[in-house]
């Protein structure tokens, strides 16, 4: 098992590198009611992600990002910190969980996992790898739990 | 089955509204290169999303939309005009796939049907309903395939 807390760290990993068990941790990103509201407004325009009054009446009692926000904030910690592939991170997609909404003040950041490495049999030099992403806050609380697959490039010959 | 292809329909359905096979068509969204690149600078900063030359080369063999664009403008698409929810959408998330890229002129919409209500035991007046999320693009190419579960509230008394 491997360990990269390196947020500056270039992409860099080709599939000979990964392993099962092998952990990243990216660095992190502070969240607040503007970037909620900007996002929202973009993307998920509905009150209790717009106004912090309507929202404190709603299903969630206050201001909460879109899940879709966490989402996408999650990727760009991945892309800038998270998990530094060679060939880029390249998602099919996977289950996306979000436990617990995302607040203002939060600080994000991206826990990864490799938990399988299935290797393509028509397309040598590929494998599709499992990984387990856990977005967690400043006190650890998981905000999205999503396990996605990616095409992970074998090292050039 | 009812269908509500009323791209400005407000918000108005409750728990007793809704029966599995239902099924909703957003309006459409068209999306071009510089939304993809303004997103991808912001949420997923890969050559693939955000630089048309370093993308003909890539994996994708073009500019492709970052996968949580698809989905943010997915979302987009079922707020304004694609699920007519009375307590607006509200999803614990689910299966995310991307069976192939977003392209730049792509014109997106979103197909929504009910596949399941649980109403909840533990909160009467709510239930969880399940979802099949379909993203087309304008030669009915599916982009992305969401199987949310909502909160949905029954109509106050």
């Amino acid at each position: 098992m491997a360990a990269y807390p390196d947020p500056g760290a270039a992409r860099r990993l080709f599939l000979q590198d990964l392993a099962v068990g092998d952990r990243f941790v990216s660095g992190t990103h502070a969240l607040d009611a503007a970037q909620i509201k900007a996002f929202a407004f973009q993307f998920d325009p509905q009150p209790f992600h717009t106004d912090e009054e309507a929202a404190h009446g709603s299903f969630f009692g206050g201001l909460a990002a879109s899940g879709w926000h966490t989402a996408a904030l999650t990727m760009k910690l991945l892309v800038e910190s998270g998990i530094p592939l060679a060939n880029g991170i390249i998602g099919s997609g996977g289950e996306l969980q979000w436990p617990q909404p995302t607040r203002p003040g939060d600080v994000l950041r991206v826990e990864s996992e490799v938990t399988g490495i299935v290797p393509s049999r028509s397309k040598p030099g590929r494998a599709m790898v499992s990984m387990h992403c856990r977005t967690l806050n400043q006190r650890g609380e998981v905000l999205q739990d999503f396990r996605p697959k990616l095409v992970v490039h074998a090292r050039p010959a």
